[in-house]
């Protein structure tokens, strides 16, 4: 006999922007939402019993009545605002998992003076929280993924074994560029969170940038120790940096050398680092 | 102080073509591979040690030459062949998993006969498998991700709770499209996985054609039903259905009825429904 | 004193799905539509008078509102409604060109039988029309575009100057692989369009399949050749073949020899090779 | 009989990135490059002869060869020195169109100030040259395409013509996005392009802030004035601005007014207006 094992349903990609306005000067926030449900919805599986199924039409009308009445400067206190009201609302909601990506928009320059209202969208780099959020709490995720960064010097990769199909070369001086994504988990409520997520992107990119890097491996820890002592309200970081590759152009065909000046980037194959730093206490 | 948690690392998106011959008729088998690695590989992290690591760079060499020498019919084959190679070759290796998608290459028809060397590409569709292999044991999941169905009528979705933010209107009539994905444990291995795959998929077609969908929920639930009774080496499924919404066109602002005849398709916002479905036993 | 050159404007990515009714057996219609005009729209640049600019939002209505009352089997039939509808309503249009992209759908097959109202997406390649229409007549213009196709042997490249910069080798045996996309000019009305696009298509892949390719561009004559022959209202093609390039991977620092057995697929760079193909009378 | 008509290859998608040294600071300069030939190569499509054909393979390692010798602070002058290159090279070639895209790279700030040799990707907008060169002279354009931009206020589209089919209301206070594309001509050569450009682009995008909008083609046309005489040396401008739509939410429903506060942004349908602006003289 089949069973049910675990089921979860919701809506995604919900796209809302707000003009936040102080005086004649607006603000553009823009988000992408998904709020995923759990709870007693085993019968809208085995039964065709829909009597409890919150209609994910209704999820995404909640989401926009919500972000009109609710939706400011921190997507953190937004995603709360949004798992509480699931769960107060719906006696069947166990818990909601509301995730909330932000697309930058930046303030265009005018005459080298910002403009009230002009924007430029930003890179695609994405911030983002997921929130958990049950009866009793919400545990508080932010971070950001897609951050494309690049060392052009100050990094190498040296001392790994060799074997039959090793061909590549040692080097003490190699391009490292990622598209970095990092998610951090608060394990008490911070000052505010934007403070807080920008003191931990900093210190992350200040290693980055700064230390030597002997493999991605020692950045991502690196950068993760860093981001620990940056703020002392999160406890754990899952950090990932799928490499982009810059391979050398072989020059020597026509006679040149290429002394780490022209690299192929590749989109494909890409290496794969992934590791989750925690406080030991 | 901080410590390292549970890591990863390896490459992805390796792509391989290879031909398979036949006499003169050939067949294209394109794959797209990704090999992680766990294992003792703690000190490249925490002291910049590389002395165990296995460069992703020899991953995707090795990946290319395993695939010249064993890459057949089966994805799953493959996978496990090369899961075992990591495992086996580097003691510091405690598991590998793998995973192979495969892009549908389908023979042309030339004047009604099917051509020995000429190829269209498939669907978007992709077909996949994914092992985890460690010292004792490889365990095989297969899948298809991103198979896009839809049935035009047959399909409604009424009886659901209503609150102030309800404004969807019930109906036994709709469209019902996905992009479905399903992934699939096998706890023996069958007689051949090609075979073992297409009738899986073929029962879940099947209900997923012929049976009224009250709910994507229930449509869910019995294409899993459907497809455990179809094959009997397998044990669980993962399923998940994004909905892609059509939406029925308002006429009546030009004296029309739309009798569910046009429909904007839209790619966001999208319902999400997710669910395992066991053997109880 | 700055002057307004050409200018056009409209809607463009109009989605419509409509489902076709024969009795109980449904067809799913689903297009993409962009409709832009030409006209008398001068002062609605130079002089801020919106007094003639028929709104992009009413072009997206009026598609949808022709979509119910005449979408049927044949886009072109539909594209040159959608033109003329524009160049009657409204007399500050001089000309419209109207794009229609369709989505294939295929009808699933459920124990062998074709379901009358199930289907599953079909490949990314997508047949298309362009029509343009003024006054006096319509223009029409059928094509299909990304229509990815393999042959894995009865290709070469050779005899070609060399110089300093070239590295490529010789080859009476490669594959060639292509996102190929053409359009064909009707310079008189068939006997109805899908006969006739098939019939073009079909002579194309006849040639790409069946006659050695000493070069993409020698192929791509041909392939031109071929369409007009199989098709006597159609006066011109354009035709373009980017090359999907599957590179020999070498396996030498294994101790392998590749006899055209294992190729990595790249999507950059790779060739481009644009013609036209007319009747010479 | 059917005859060649206008025809061209080439290598597309050609990425090179190159570390630019002064002293212990670098700058990256991230390119991808088309490079597209005409000339004389009817037989390389009739007759099967390829004696004529410079290898796309050929192309490709030309780009790599002159980046590492000359790519410098500004595309125009390397595409430039590419289009001549084919030229000069091969007697067959008549014309060579190079049109080199940059991908934008910003340096880190690291603790407030510039790092040297670390650096975050930028926005999507691309920053771009198309350079058309033959045996006696190159014409260069320099555009900018996807740059998003937005305005939250002093845009409205009223007194447009209403018909039956006509929905839309009229507004004079709405969201303006749009996804702008915008090419130039050069007449002369510019002091630096660089400068030259960051004139155009800073003079078009004062004009999209500060002025009110009363259509897109008043935008389109004013930025277009501005750009003219913000550079002597350019001639003309090809200009297109797809609406990046966003809908104001209905929240009557729920007994809410939505005074342009919430929207949902849309990615289709999108209206599209083009034009091109020149000087008069």
């Amino acid at each position: 006999m089949p069973k049910l094992g675990s089921h979860r349903y919701g809506k995604a990609r919900v796209r809302v922007l707000k003009i936040l306005r102080n005086g004649e000067t607006h603000t553009i926030k823009e988000i992408e939402v998904a709020a995923l449900l759990k709870g007693d919805f085993e019968t809208s599986y085995t039964a065709g019993d829909n009597s409890k199924v919150v209609p994910t039409d209704t999820i995404k009308n909640t989401i926009n009545v919500l972000a009109k009445q609710h939706l400011g400067d921190e997507i953190e206190l937004f995603a709360q605002i949004l798992g509480k009201h699931f769960i107060d609302q719906y006696q069947q909601v166990r818990s909601a998992e509301i995730t909330v990506d932000e697309r930058a928009w930046q303030r265009l320059q005018i005459d080298d003076e910002p403009h009230p209202h002009a924007f430029q969208r930003g890179s695609d780099a994405r911030v983002f929280t997921r929130v958990r959020c049950d009866a009793n709490s919400c545990v508080v995720r932010s971070g950001i993924r897609g951050l494309v960064v690049l060392k052009s010097t100050e990094s190498g990769f040296e001392g790994y074994p060799k074997c039959d199909f090793t061909t590549l070369r040692e080097t003490a001086d190699r391009i490292l560029a990622t598209s970095f994504t990092g998610t951090w988990t608060y394990a008490k409520t911070p000052g505010d969170y934007s403070s807080a997520n920008a003191a931990i992107l900093a210190a992350m990119l200040r290693v980055f940038a700064t230390r030597y890097s002997p493999s991605a491996q020692t950045t991502l820890f690196q950068m993760g120790e860093a981001a620990l002592a940056s703020c002392a309200e999160i406890c754990r970081l899952e950090l990932a940096m799928p490499n982009k590759h810059c391979l050398l152009i072989d020059l020597s065909p026509f006679g040149l050398t290429n002394n780490n000046e022209v690299f192929v980037p590749i989109e494909e194959p890409h290496g794969q680092i992934e590791a989750i730093i925690e406080r030991d206490d």
